[in-house]
Parts: C-alpha cells; structure tokens; sequence
C-alpha cells in the first residue's frame, strides 16, 4: 500500500492539479475514487479528511493535507529532490517571482476560468443550462487576464519562470477544459499563450492524468 | 528614502494586508498613495508596476512584485529574523497545515468576504445600491466557512498553528469592514470566532493600520 493517498475525482480540476504534480514527481500514489455523484464528499468519512466537503483530500503517511495548492507545495517541498523541480531553488528574486505567478494563476486566472469551465463544460456533461450572462462576464475578464499572459510570455518562456514550475501547471486542469470549448479561441488568437498551452499541455505528466482520466 | 516602497491605497484590503505585515515585521516603509479616484492605478507608470492595474505594487530595492498575498510571503522569507515569524520555522506537518490554512482564507474566505465587503461597505462608501442576491448567496457561503473555522478554532488558537501567522493575518482587512456591516452577527454569535477575531483585531500592528487609515 502506498503511503501517499489522493482521494478525489478525475472530473475535478483541483484534483487533477495535485495528479499532475505526483507525475512530475515520479511519485507513487493510491487513487481512492470519491464517488461525488452519491454525494461521498459530504459524508463524515470524507469530511474528516476535508471539512469543507470538497475533492481532493491528501494523505501522505499520518499527515492529512486539503486545498490542491497547499499539497502540491507540500509535495514540492517534502520530495524536493525527486522528478522535476516545480518549486526551483534560486535566490530572492527567483521565488519571489514564481510566487507572484502563483497568486496571480489563483486570484486573476481561476476565478473566471472556473466558472467557464463549470458554464461550458462540466455543466453540459450534467445536461444543465449554461448561463449566458455569467459566460460573457468571466470571458471578458478572461481575455483581459490573457492580455497580460501574452506581455509576459514574450519575455520568458514560462509564466513564472524560464523552466515549468508549479505557476504553470497549476492552470492546467482549467485549460485543458476550456480547450474544448468556443473560450479556445482566446488562447489561440494570442501566440505566445497558444505557444505555452500548446508546451504545457504535451508534458508527459499532463498526457498520463489525460490517459487516466480515459480508463 | 526607504528601501521598501508599497504603493496602494488605505482603502484597498489588499494594501493594508501587506500594510499590517510590514508592522509585523517592524520595518520601515514609504508609502505611495495611489489615487484610485483619478484612476493613477490604469495609468503605465502604475501598470509598469503591476500589469493588472490594481493596487498593491511593492518595491524592494530593485525588485517588484504585486498580488498581496505573494508580498506578504516575501517579507516573511526576506526579512526572516525580524519581528513577529508570520511563517514560523518547523517541520514538514508544521509548514504544510499553516499552507493550507492560507489557502483556505484565499480559495473559502476571501470569495464571499470580498464580495460582502464590496456589496456592503465599500458601495456604501461611494453611495452605490447593494445587490441584495449577491449579499444572500454569500452570507450562506460565508456563514458555512466559518463553522468549520468555529471546530477548527476549538482545537487550535489561531487558524494555521498555535500562533499568529500569515494564515490568520490575511483575514484582518475583510473582517474589519463586516465588523462594520451586519455580518458581524455571523462573526459574534460562534464564540470561538469570536474570540479569534477580537485578538486579531486588537494587534498593536492592526490597530497601526487603523490608526494611519484615520490620518
Ligand atoms: N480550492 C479548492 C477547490 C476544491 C473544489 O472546488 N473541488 C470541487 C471539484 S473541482 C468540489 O469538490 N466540488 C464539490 C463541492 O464544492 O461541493 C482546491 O483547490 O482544492
Ligand atoms: N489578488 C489581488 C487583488 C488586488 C485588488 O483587487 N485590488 C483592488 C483594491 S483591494 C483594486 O485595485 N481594484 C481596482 C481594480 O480592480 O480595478 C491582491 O491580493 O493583491
């Protein structure tokens, strides 16, 4: 039995974030499917693992962790020196830097890219109504957001830094739903970013939770 | 002429977030008043600074950065030895549960408590009409976050770890407009709540912030 567990859903973007991570990593992990559709994720069995009720929760030995950003530093963090390094070692700088990208994926990028994501993808898996007024909002601020992606991507080649780090994988998940959608013309129309989606979303790591969510 | 320069404005709970670090730290810093009225924050010399065009910006000497909550960790790792340690040294259980508790106030807390920051003080403010269904889906959300913070606080004193970190400092900008608004009852009437959020407020770094708010 592998000591790190991820319990979560391959339809969720924050557990495929914290998926991608463990490959990048070269790491082992058990996968406990949490069946969200009986409603598992809101039962005490889960909820002691994540109170608020939400896919992935995280085990790794005796430590239980929540919330895909904080496990994908911890992993980071505690396994450093395996697979690629998602959180390099540098200067002041350097970090500094990585984790303004970070937030900026978290507080400018997430927000609208999760609501489309719900609006045009995983609702119409459900067969529910998008709401139209909700999709322009966010995909106007999507745009915007993108603008400033294309200014930075021309002056490195990664968000964060100039090598894949956890500010570009992070995006992912979302990306990789909005690609299937009419919000894919955002991305191609700017060419640095479709050059970066089109780098980030050939990772051998992102192929396999691809290949995973297909079985 | 300081080193550090954050340029913001005392109305923005972003600023003071960082604000109310630097008291933490016991540094000195020069602050750049943005005129958010005259919209300086759109305007390229802001923009150079953070391509978002919101405020905050920092400077360190020759560095800048933006998005608060990456300001805040840079102090903390930059200015280590100094002042309050917001991100206290400790092992991997240590680290990685303060992590997820800023994470939670990122991705649980700061949704809803801006939103009813904005709709119910902020609007206010500036004599605009609040959003009475933007006001009730949050309050709900809200209130629901802070009954796992009520169990979460029965165990521990402060959110992250036994001691005031970054994890709880985060929160102090939105907590002190509801404090002024009717969400306060949902604040008051969970009494672990409330006694976190009467010893957080009252830091002689908060009360600065406040103090230099009124100048
Ligand atoms: N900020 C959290 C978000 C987790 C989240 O929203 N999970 C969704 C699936 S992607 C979920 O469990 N939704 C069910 C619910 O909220 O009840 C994280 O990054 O882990
Ligand atoms: N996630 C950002 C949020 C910054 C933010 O929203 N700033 C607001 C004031 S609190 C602002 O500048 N608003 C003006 C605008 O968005 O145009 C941070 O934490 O720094």
């Amino acid at each position: 039995m592998a000591a790190i567990k991820l319990h979560g859903n391959m339809i969720s973007t924050a557990t495929t974030r914290v998926l991608a991570t463990l490959y990048e990593k070269d790491l082992e992990a058990e996968f406990v499917n949490v069946d969200m559709k009986a409603g598992e994720h809101k039962k005490e069995h889960f909820l002691s693992k994540n109170p608020f009720g939400q896919v992935p929760a995280f085990e790794d030995g005796d430590m239980t962790l929540f919330e895909s950003r904080a496990i994908t530093r911890y992993i980071c963090h505690e396994y450093a020196d395996k697979g690629t390094p998602l959180l390099p070692p540098g200067d002041s700088k350097k970090k500094s830097t990585i984790s303004v990208w970070m937030e900026v994926e978290a507080h400018q990028f997430d927000p609208p890219a999760t609501l489309l994501t719900w609006e045009l993808a995983i609702k119409r898996l459900f067969g529910l109504n998008t709401d139209t007024k909700v999709v322009e909002e966010n995909e106007a601020k999507l745009a915007k957001v993108l603008d400033v992606y294309e200014t930075r991507l021309a002056k490195s080649k990664y968000l964060g830094w100039d090598c894949f780090t956890l500010a570009d994988l992070h995006h992912l998940p979302n990306i990789e739903y909005l690609m299937g959608t009419r919000i894919k013309e955002h991305f191609d129309s700017r060419p640095n970013v479709s050059a970066w989606v089109a780098d980030i979303r050939t990772r051998p790591s992102w192929l396999k939770v691809l290949a995973a969510h297909k079985q």
